[in-house]
């Protein structure tokens, strides 16, 4: 049974372990509410995930500290568990599928962890991770559905009550709900008045499905840039913890996810990964009644790797227009590039790229330009393609 | 004459202004040193300077303070300000030449400013400002050459020193001066064994040489993505400043700044922009005798535009292997593009982009293949070109 000793308990074990992340004030990401972050993303490990794992190995017993502990994560998990056990002075055994990024592998063992490769998916190296638990006698660190762990995330709700009065309402992701569940059970228990919401990505809506139908419900597939919370089924604890004490779910968009990354990137200067965003997207996307209140957004990690970052990157000034591409239709005749740039230099463009392309054109002579451009914002694209189309230009 | 009680006393009056940055330890940026960052990217308007602009606004006359402040600057300069005097309830005016990016323009605004667009280049602002300051009564706010404003960056030294005890030294990044002045000054007040080291680009190397050389020394010029800290001339105290408390000076190439932005992005998840993170390329390269030492290095500010960010990232992913470009000579006959991408994926690279160019090939029926990818590392590249060659492709 979780109780609010076991979370106090917890803030005292995880004291010399872990970072306290102090809430921070946000300014400009969604100006109808006060928005306060807590940056679990600057969390040791890059995640709030140690905090959980943390607790569960410090509350083992001798003996099975002894044996070491064992878990499967290709993710924020792995390297929690790793520094946690690390930190015990007590051995762990991460399973991980060997089609892995080298990079996580190679976090996972910077943070002291054996790392054991099972060839095939996640379940392949769930499975392994079991047998090895029988076999050696491990203890399993779940991801999420244990008392110990939850206790452990619930220590953020402790820290965010004790930075910061009358707050209204915090926002937390949701994967398979070890998080949420912490830290609902605890804001409750203290101030019965905060309301609490979660937030999946409608790539992955588990738990949202589930509480929707008032029973546990299991995905086929998941796909979604926040892989973070890319779970399946909800926990049988967090399940009922979660229909207990959160006041409300609701779903986000990838685009929505990409926007939040860029704003707290923008406004805070922060690197959060996809998961991680999901509260603040909510938030900006004005999911939840928000209107004048103090709210807390739950950023919950950071461990996006950078050519994901890049991509989100660009696609974020896409869909702000902070950059554009337009395909333009041409009979090949000299001049044509250099009157076109000079359009758009006189308008305050900047090109970045220009392609000749042939194609299906409706003169045989004619050929396609795709010009790429750093724009301000919709409205300078649009005085730049409407300044080409008065000057006789035809924009495919 | 500064003094450390107006440095003690700055503190008192930013309570209410600034953010009170905390020390953070950095892991894996530079494993031969105990590296602690003073995040000052976190601070409101993303950067240091609004501690110095603050108080200095603070320790106006009430007749100074109703006439109200003005300012030149394209940068983190104008928004210190700007919000410094809102905070104080003074009017503030920005002088900006009329060709700074829209996204400055509205920051500014969004402090509270005034904004004053002045055709030209950066010295016709500066020459409007002085103008305006005659015939209006404004007090002009010196970016760093300014005792009251030194002290304001002195408190950075006073929350490091109270973060973090036995301390071996402090590195800075230096533009005009007045952030190290500051720092180098109340540290060795308090703790005269620190060492205090400070970094310039070598794009723009001006306090760099004239401590070199005993004179100030002005450049004609100055190139680096490091515009923060592009300045052409020290400043007369904080040049005094330097020579007396400075203990080294290093410069970093703009490529070794890159690699910093992108290490703070992966290691802490912070955004720093190309002043910011000077202090931790020197580091990270070596630049000081700093191994086993206890170091904290000046993160100063936080505002890249997310175009150049972007840029940035992809130098880095370059600059490490994570992505490559191959160039490669074919016989132009069916079924090579096939052969190609199948050695590519077997090697486990991942084609991003392949276009087909014309070209002085050796034989007429020739063209040339560029193909991007993602790969994990240099070892990885050469592994994909080895077989490339093995299999007889001839790489340009």
């Amino acid at each position: 049974m979780l109780t609010l000793d076991k979370v106090f308990n917890a803030q005292m074990v995880l004291k010399n372990i872990i970072r306290e992340t102090n809430v921070v004030r946000a300014y400009g990401i969604a100006p109808e509410c006060e928005l306060y972050l807590k940056p679990e993303n600057l969390q040791i490990t890059g995640s709030f995930k140690v905090r959980g794992s943390a607790y569960k190995i410090a509350m083992l017993s001798e003996e099975e500290k002894k044996k070491g502990v064992i878990a499967c994560s290709t993710g924020n998990h792995a390297q929690g568990v790793a520094l946690a056990a690390t930190k015990n002075g007590i051995k762990s055994l991460i399973c991980l599928p060997d089609t892995a990024p080298i990079s996580k592998v190679e976090a996972t063992k910077g943070f002291g962890a054996e790392v054991c490769l099972v060839e095939g998916c996640y379940d392949d190296a769930y499975q392994k991770a079991l047998e090895l638990r029988e076999s050696e006698g491990y203890t399993f660190v779940h991801p999420f559905d244990d008392e110990n762990v939850i206790a452990g995330q619930g220590t953020i709700a402790l820290e965010i009550l004790n930075d910061l009065d009358n707050i209204d309402a915090i926002v937390v992701p949701i994967g398979g709900g070890g998080l949420i569940s912490g830290i609902a059970y605890t804001a409750k228990q203290i101030r019965p008045s905060v309301k609490v919401y979660g937030v999946q990505v409608a790539g992955a809506p588990s738990m949202y499905n589930s509480v929707k139908d008032g029973e546990i419900e299991c995905l086929s597939s998941v796909s979604t840039i926040a892989d973070g919370i890319a779970v399946k089924k909800p926990g049988e604890d967090t399940f009922r913890y979660v229909r207990e004490h959160v006041d409300e779910i609701a779903l986000v968009t990838d685009d929505e996810v990409a926007s939040a990354i860029l704003a707290l990137i923008e406004k805070q200067k922060m690197i959060a990964e996809g998961a991680g965003a999901t509260a603040v997207a909510a938030v900006m996307a004005g999911k939840f009644d928000l209107k004048g209140k103090r709210v807390v957004a739950v950023v919950s990690g950071g461990n996006i790797d950078v050519t994901s970052l890049s991509r989100v990157i660009d696609r974020g000034l896409l869909n702000s227009g902070r950059s554009s591409s337009l395909l333009i239709e041409l009979i090949d005749k000299p001049g044509q590039l250099k009157e076109i740039s000079g359009i758009i230099a006189d308008c305050g463009g900047n090109v970045t790229g220009v392609h000749y392309e042939k194609g299906n054109t409706e003169s045989v002579n004619g050929c396609f330009l795709r010009i790429e451009m750093e724009t301000r914002d919709f409205e300078h694209v649009n005085l730049i393609t409407k300044t080409l189309r008065d000057e006789g230009f035809k924009l495919v």
